[in-house]
């Protein structure tokens, strides 16, 4: 089972390494973490380099399709590469997927068109814009398109994704070794679980890194 | 703020990227990749290629230490350069941490003597081997000293730690940024939460990988 992992310059690294920790697990998965170049990328705030193994004209049709977000796709709606290589892949996948402002990747393609889909809080009203139907779920199925939530989110989508292609055992098992029993010190991971203050302060923080 | 992430041959990625995700995104962050060499280190499966920006001896003392786990931490255990930096980086760091079997390099640095700790489910036993007083909770707090359970509780730790370095609206803020809200299709990622079956998938799952 092949799975495509995305990577492009300034794209979130927790969006594609999540889905990647749990996928990689399955007996027959081969991840290739794939890009217009091969070498080496760097993500959102440049701290981290991850590398491009097979450029997309290498992995034209696999198995399992993975778009991460990020500030990088910005720029890669305009992209033709990237799109076209989302378009024809999906085609023959078995599943296409998204984290974060991946789905913007994803309807950008075109192939969102009139379907629900999620993406990070913020960018919910851009998924609109490209025809898909923004939804403020963490995960969201449509036939083979499964899209994620902002960032995190992409460890629940995986787990979801892992299931279906196996079975709930397989599924629980990964959860296990990734120790995925979430003890945050707040509830406060989505949009309508925190006041203004919090949200003035998110504002600031974003503001420093974009 | 320097902070510094211990990456090495078979790590698990996502030990390191989950707490990275959480932290560059706080105010003054400088996060930095270190390793015995600059360039290319390989995931635990080799299918992911990360960077190592700078070496140990160019990273003496960060403001915070982040060690990750990982097949690799079986031979680093018995090496001296990243035992030395650990120690020695360990003597001036505002917070010294680890994720997985990362804290099995912190003891066996001997900066954990007599102290409780945490580490993936499967790797307690070995953390009293060095001198550590195992704990089975998800993130343990000891002075400056914090350490985190299997892979994905890094994410929990470093939202620990970024309210201990700012205050609690900007964790929230943090938690929201990365929408880490989870919602796990089952309740299985701790072992006192799956039945027999679950755990002899995981050790089939893990004899594939190791």
């Amino acid at each position: 089972m092949e799975i495509a992992v995305a990577l492009f310059d300034q794209v979130t690294a927790l969006d594609a390494i999540g889905p990647y920790e749990v996928l990689q697990r399955l007996p027959d998965a081969e991840v290739r973490f794939v890009g217009h170049r091969k070498g080496e990328i760097r993500t959102d705030n440049g701290f981290l380099g991850l590398s491009v193994d097979r450029t997309f004209d290498e992995v034209p049709d696999p198995d399992i399709l993975l778009v991460p977000g990020g500030i990088g796709t910005r720029a890669l709606v305009h992209d033709a590469a990237i799109l076209e290589w989302i378009r024809a892949a999906h085609e023959t996948s078995q599943f296409t997927t998204s984290v974060c402002t991946g789905s913007l990747l994803l309807a950008a393609a075109g192939i969102l068109d009139g379907l629900s889909a999620t993406t990070h809080f913020s960018s919910r009203h851009l998924l609109a814009k490209y025809g898909a139907k923004p939804s403020e779920d963490r995960v969201v199925v449509e036939g083979k398109i499964i899209t994620a939530a902002g960032v995190s989110s992409g460890i629940d989508m995986a787990l979801h994704l892992a299931e279906r292609l196996t079975d709930a055992t397989t599924a629980k098992a990964l959860q296990l070794m990734i120790e995925y029993d979430p003890q945050p010190p707040h509830d406060a991971g989505a949009l309508h679980k925190v006041d203004a203050t919090v949200l003035a302060r998110v504002q600031e923080l974003a503001k420093l890194r974009n």
